[in-house]
Formats: structure tokens, C-alpha cells, sequence
């Protein structure tokens, strides 16, 4: 596989699997557009699947770890030990993840795109390590252009592995110790506005904190100067591994017509990198829920996407994507399961005269 | 049972449990507060149950059918006879609320409380029939007090017998073609506001249509005067019977210690006299979603409460509720399933000096 081909393997939704869903919404028993989201999510999923009445059965949580060189800056409230830990939180179950994941019925990979020390195998530990952790941002570039493909085009692999297996849809998480700084740069390069529009608290850095992050990424992006019109230069210069391995992961859903749901704040940000080199994936974006962090809103207006929750959620993991992949379900179960009202016997809306 | 004896059996909720669920939700791996809204929700799940670590296995939505005397104003765009036709999709599991239901894994129970004609007999529905529809309320009284007082006690007996048979949580949902109307006319008894500032379209009438409503509404409130310092009386003025019977039914959680969903429109309206009945069980009440209806957040606002989705989702039956329960669901397993930092072996946040 190359990015090329990845790329271009991506095309326009099916309209004639949506024009097909959009009548059915319409013929079920209830006022049209009354169950307004869900009636939305249906159509794109079908234009998407290419399927009239597209079913979710097979439900994968794609988790991607990775520490951060910039947390040198004092730009996190947790130590980078914690990146592993967590880790090994999610390998034994007891994350908030993992809850959700089994909550909603799917199954959960946790993937190792770079922790800076090693984890100890575990059966359910995928080990992709392109680098243990990235270069501190404020200084240098994260990664080189060359790991920067590595990461994208390992998180497009592992997604194309779990479609031969069985993937309806994905939702993207993510840990890693000082990852909102990261993907704050990223947004700031792509909205063009400035870091402190769009630095938030993270896990809950601190004022002195919040300065030190907020210069560090000021200091990345005159540092590293990089380029919005190259994805690839975005992600060296101030992304992550998980960050590039969830953006290989996008486009590989995209290009497979699965439905991608894009968690927090992490996540959005590599959907930006995995936009910005294929425009086109956009459609296959479905956007979770509204993070807690400052910027999230800015990112998702330039991504073109309306979050489906607002829980107050901060967290990562792909969490809030887990509670999302329920509403997806559910709106293609509404599309496939309601009757019409041709086979109820319910009488039609009335023309008052 | 009497009325008084459900109201005062109404207690605050037990803040030793939601102390214990608060300090749990503190210990577990992840920021605090990071899970926003599902974190509270938790706590107020344990207040109401009672149990630091509160399950939710037995979900319930009930669907409370009833028919309007109103509906010879003009005020819907769909025929009376639909709410028969409606009631018997729900019972052969082809509407939206049986698709939800099932989706979150809720046994959902029909209740004709005042359909205006028989309903033919169906293993699955319970027939309580106040009577065959409300008068018309732009003309006088929707039904007798003693007929509202039945309406309460008989959503209240079927809930209580529910709990005997197992309900963790319930979901409220109503069907009853022209039911925006009477829920419009107590939502400006409650909230002081015009009829214009809260009438919607309902299922979706048109502009004449909508000029109808409103009026009927006004000379409804001109007509009965009804007297907000009692709840009974704004119910038997411009209520109905399925209202009434959501009313008793979430009097019923409340004095039996169960979280109870509250739906949209004609559900609020319904837990407006409860909560006028008994002020104590507006912490019960867990708010499912916004509604398109136009004055659905002013009812909120009384209330108190705040809804956890935003679907734009105008339909009733149970269906924001539904969805809902799902995320009730998923706050205790997070309190519950979830390992905590001591547990995980994860390093605690760090304080910089």
C-alpha cells in the first residue's frame, strides 16, 4: 500500500443508496424528519455503505497510544509514565473505554504507534511502535516525513486487517501523555488561528501550566514553520504517531466505505491531517460529541462536521466516539426495522384544506 | 392508594450514597470530572436509588396512549383515527419506540388510558381507559377532577406493579394525535408564558393550522381558567388522559426510589404536574433531550432540569427517553466497572510547583 493509492481509493458517497434511504425515512410511520439526526445519520451511512439499509453489527473501538517529546515543557497535569499505565489499564479492562466499548458492543484494539518505553506483550497488545515517543515540538520537528507516512500507513493497515475480520464502523481513540498540545498545534496550523484560541486544559494542567503549553506551541510552529497544503509536513512537524496512525485509520475507512466516528479533541485533529490529504474523506466523518477543550469547536467547523453529543466529555480514549457508534446504530436500525405506513395501516398525514 | 399518601412518600434523595458515588467517581482512572454529564448523572442515580454503586438492568419505556377532544379545532395534521393505528404498530413492534426500545434493550409496555375508540383486544396492552378521549378544551374542561385523580393513580399502580416485577429505570412516552395542544396549554399555565412563545407545530401542521392551535389554546386557558397552585385542576382543565397517567407514573419512581426519563413535549408537561403535585420529585427526573417543539425549553428551565441529547428530534413516543436510558446506563457502569488509580496502578496527577 501507498498513500496514493489509499487516497485514491477514496470516493464520493453512493447518492443512489441515499436517495433510496431517504424515501424509506420518509414512507416509515412518522411525521417526516421528526427524528431529525438519526433520519441524517441514516441517509450518510448509506451513502457510505453504498447500502439502502445499511446494518451495524461488527463494532471496533481503535485505540492508538503514543508519547510526546514536548511534555520536556511542563505542558501536562499527569507524568509520561502514565502513557504506559493506561495503556495497561485498557489491556486488563478497567478503563472508561473499555467500559463504553462493552457498553456499546464492540470490540476494542489498543495499538502501540509509539510509547516511549516498552509495554510487556499482551495478547491484545498490538505493537506498531514507530518510535518510543515523539521529538519535543517546541525545539523540532515530532518525527521525520518518512516515520510520518510509517505512522499513517500502519494505522491504515491495522483498520484494512479488521475489515477482513468484520468492521461496520470504527470509532478513533487515543492516549498519550501531552497529546493536546500536539493536536492544538495541528488546529492552529489548519483554522489559522492562535494557540491561545485554542489551547485548552487537557487532563487539567494548571495557570502556569496553561502558559508554559500554550508557548510551547507558539515556539512549535515558528520553529518548525509547517505547511497547511502538506498533510504529511503537518504531522512530522508537530503531530504524533497515534495522531498520524488514527489519520492512516480514517483514510483507510473512507477508502473501504466504512463509517469512521471521530471522537475528542485528539481525534479531530487527525481527522484534519487525514482531510487535508484527502479532501474527499470528509463525507465519511461522523463526529462525536463537542470536547470540553477550548478550540474542539473551531476544529469541527473547519472539518465541516456537527458533533452528535454534548456531554461536558474531556477525556479521550475514544469515548465519547464509543456512546456515538450506539446513535449510529440506532439510526440505521430505525432506517431497517420501522414499518411503513403502507404496512402498518396508519393513515397519512391529512391537507387541511 | 391515595394521592397524598404517593406524594409524602416522596424523599430527598440519599446524599450518603451520592457522597460515596462522588468520591468513587474521583478515584477512577481518568481526570476528574473528565466524564462531565455521565459523572453526574451517576451521582444522581445513586441519590435516587439509595446504593453507592447503582445497577441499571431492568429498563422500562412506557408508552401512555390517549385521545383529544381538541383535535375538532384543527389543531393536527394527522386524522384522530390514527392514534388506534398508532397503538396497534406499537404492539406489532413497527414503530420508532419499538426499534429504541429494543436497541437499548427495554421491555416497553402500551397503555390505553383514554383512546377514543376500542382498541382490539392484544396480549401486550393493558387497557386502563379513563375515558373515550377529553372534551375539547377550547370549549370547557378536559375531564372531571375525579377523572384527573384517576389518570395519576392508575400511572401510579402500573408502575408499581412493574417494580415488582423488576424496573431500574423508567422511560416515559406518550401517542395521542393532537396532545401538543393540551401540553402547550399547561406549559403557559406553568411557565406565565404566552401560548405563541411555547405552541409548536407538532407533528407538523401548517401555517393555518398553527394559527388554530394557538387559538384553541388561548380560549382553552380564557375558557378554564386553571389554577397553577394545583395540579389536579390544570390537569382536569386542558390535560388528558395519558398525561396524566405519565404524571402518576413518575410520582410512582419518585416515591419508590427509580430514576424516571422524561421524554419531550407532552412527557415534560406531564412531569410539570407531577413536580406541581410534588416539588420533591423533580430530583428524580433525569431530562432525556431537547425538543424541536418551540417552548420545550422553557418547560425545561421550570423544571430545573437540563436535557443530556440534541437531536432535533420531534416525535414523542418515548424516543429521546429511550435513547437516554442508554446513557444512564452507560454513567453507572463507568461508576461501577471502572478501575479506580490504586487499583490500575496508575501514577496520580501531578502537582507543580
Amino acid at each position: 500500500m501507498n498513500l496514493e493509492s489509499l487516497i485514491t481509493q477514496i470516493q464520493p458517497l453512493d447518492s443512489k443508496a441515499m436517495a433510496a434511504a431517504q424515501a424509506r425515512q420518509d414512507a416509515l410511520t412518522k411525521p417526516q424528519g421528526s427524528l431529525g439526526r438519526l433520519e441524517e445519520l441514516s441517509v450518510q451511512v448509506a451513502g457510505i455503505s453504498g447500502k439502502a439499509l445499511p446494518r451495524i453489527q461488527d463494532k471496533v473501538v481503535l485505540v492508538m497510544a503514543g508519547d510526546h517529546g514536548v511534555v520536556a515543557e511542563g505542558v501536562s497535569a499527569y507524568p509520561q509514565e502514565v502513557t504506559p499505565q493506561m495503556v495497561a489499564n485498557f489491556l486488563n479492562g478497567g478503563a472508561a473505554i473499555n467500559v463504553l466499548a462493552r457498553h456499546v458492543g464492540a470490540r476494542m484494539l489498543v495499538v502501540d504507534m509509539g510509547v516511549a518505553v516498552p509495554i510487556p506483550p499482551h495478547p491484545s497488545l498490538i505493537v506498531r511502535k514507530v518510535a518510543p515517543g515523539t521529538g519535543n515540538i517546541a525545539l523540532g520537528p515530532a518525527m521525520t516525513r518518512s516515520q510520518a507516512l510509517q505512522a499513517i500507513l500502519t494505522g491504515a493497515e491495522i483498520v484494512n486487517a479488521q475489515i477482513d475480520s468484520g468492521l461496520d464502523i470504527l470509532a478513533t481513540g487515543d492516549m498519550g501523555i501531552g497529546n493536546t498540545t500536539p493536536s492544538a498545534a495541528i488546529a492552529a496550523v489548519y483554522t489559522g488561528r492562535s494557540p491561545k484560541e485554542i489551547t485548552g486544559r487537557g487532563t487539567g494542567v494548571d495557570e502556569a501550566g496553561m502558559r508554559r503549553k500554550i508557548s510551547a506551541i507558539q515556539r512549535a510552529l515558528q520553529v518548525n514553520r509547517p505547511d497547511p497544503t502538506d498533510g504529511l509536513d503537518v504531522l512530522a512537524k508537530v503531530g504524533g504517531f497515534e495522531i498520524g496512525g488514527l489519520a492512516g485509520a480514517i483514510l483507510a475507512c473512507a477508502a473501504q466505505r466504512r463509517p469512521v466516528v471521530i471522537d475528542g479533541f485528539i481525534s479531530t485533529a487527525a481527522a484534519m491531517i487525514a482531510v487535508s490529504l484527502a479532501p474527499q474523506a470528509r463525507d465519511y466523518l461522523i463526529a462525536a460529541h463537542t470536547s470540553m477543550e477550548l478550540g474542539h469547536h473551531l476544529m469541527m467547523d473547519w472539518l465541516g462536521v456537527k458533533p452528535l453529543l454534548d456531554l461536558q466529555m474531556r477525556l479521550g480514549e475514544g469515548t465519547g466516539a464509543a456512546l456515538a457508534i450506539s446513535l449510529v446504530e440506532a439510526a440505521c436500525k430505525i432506517l431497517t426495522e420501522m414499518a411503513t405506513f403502507g404496512e402498518a395501516g396508519v393513515s397519512e398525514k391529512e391537507v387541511h384544506e
